[in-house]
């Protein structure tokens, strides 16, 4: 990830230095105009800007540390991009103040090949003074969104933007298992499938989002009953077909759950009801 | 759904006969140009092409023995809406066929108001004789798909979407849950999982496709291993909000059963590989 973001950078023409913890891994960017510094130091003395992406918070520690301790990081701007939990991401913030550094956490919402194309979403959070400086460099990168000035929530929605993607794709797999049984190819089938997601599902979404900001979710035409009677025709027919069946199991028993709550007439939108912490209800 | 249907229809200039249980149903339908019937067997000897949308097969069954007995459906188109299973389809196609009438199977992908919308997909399976015949009419109702002769897999195609649209659904609750509880709004949350959904999460499964096909996974950078990983932090972040952890654990549980199946380096869509029956494998 390292690479393709530095890559990202050299492609729109911004000066880069870079370090790595093996070196040889900063040859082919070396060839292509990067500085390679010989030690951290070197490379955060490079430039007002310091992206550190590593594995996790520990490394990121055993890195600046020692940095931050010897004041190489006053007067910085740090964009984290190593992925973490947002309590990790909050102490870090309140770290790199104390050592005089502005603080931006960040996720990256794509795979390495996705880095560097307009369309793939880069997520920040924390300092919108270094969020707005940085903005033109941080847009090599991909979009850049600022979604806060609390530190932790970039990462928290990396993780929610994960758990709907793990949700979708196994919904995907499930659906494909089936109509694959019966001949049809996953190709055809996903086709129709995003078309499906990208329509009708996303105009549901934009329906019940300020449902759920509101508290009130007016089932119209889709209850969560109506939902509960449909669902038993896709467990009935995955089951003739000898596909696992725990997922929309746990989404009938889920309804179920909602409906006896006094959400039945409600859209699915007042399932989150009961998905909720209770001191959130 | 019968009234949008017949409304989507005079929208377009075709003209229409109904004919509802309720007769004080099709008022509206008749104050704007609609033909009323007094009996089924009124309505379908008033058109070539046979509309049924009724709440299940037994209802259909109903309705249309009758006069199929009476030789009424000879030459007929028959298109039906009604939601079921792929088997209870194909047991109609058989029926209609015995009867001397041509049939269709149809699934709605969206509710009453999407119907007349040319983006709403409306899906077909069964003769493909009544659907090129047929399809200038059906358009009036939204973008008519034949997806194959097999008259069972518009339905199994149904089945498959909802499966798709519930997964997406709940996963979509969850991360609203998870970034609600830091004072996010579901509507600032959904404006960037609607573009995640449709961006990066669409062309992972457009490269998803193709490998279940080929049934080989290249897992490149989002291997199965690195995401059981990543699928920790979301379940810790939600704990600690107090947010049902129900579709993430069973995600990971599932992912690990890949992974002790062997795909641990493959891609997201080697799941599928434990989500089949056993004699797909």
């Amino acid at each position: 990830m390292g690479s393709a973001l530095a890559s990202a950078l050299l492609d729109r023409g911004h000066p880069v230095t870079v370090w790595n913890r093996s070196p040889e891994k900063a040859k082919p960017l070396a060839d292509r105009g990067a500085r390679v510094a010989g030690t951290p130091a070197d490379a955060v003395a490079a430039s007002g800007l310091v992206l550190a992406c590593v594995l996790d918070y520990d490394a990121l520690h055993t890195v600046l540390d020692p940095l931050a301790e010897a004041g190489a990081l006053t007067g910085k701007a740090l964009v984290n991009l190593t992925s973490g939990a947002p309590e990790q991401a909050e102490a870090m913030a309140a770290w790199a103040e104390e050592h005089g550094a502005g603080y931006l956490d960040g996720g990256i919402m794509t795979t390495p090949p996705g880095v560097g194309n307009p369309e793939m979403m880069f997520l920040y959070s924390g300092s919108e003074d270094v969020f707005t400086a940085h903005r033109p460099v941080l847009a090599a990168l991909g979009d850049p969104l600022h979604l806060g000035s609390a530190p932790g929530l970039a990462s928290l929605y990396d993780s929610a933007l994960l758990g709907l993607m793990w949700a979708a794709f196994t919904g995907w797999l499930h659906g494909t298992a089936l109509v694959t049984a019966d001949g049809t190819s996953a190709t055809d089938f996903t086709r129709v499938a995003l078309r499906w997601l990208n329509g009708a599902v996303s105009l549901f979404l934009t329906t019940y989002a300020p449902q759920v900001d509101a508290g009130r979710y007016p089932g119209d035409d889709a209850t969560v009953d109506v939902q509960i009677a449909a669902i038993g025709h896709l467990i009935h027919a995955a089951e003739a077909r000898g596909v696992d069946n725990a997922l929309p199991e746990l989404i009938r028993s889920t309804m179920r759950r909602a409906a006896d709550a006094g959400h039945g007439s409600d859209s699915y939108a007042g399932v989150i009801e009961v998905l909720r912490g209770p001191s959130a209800r």
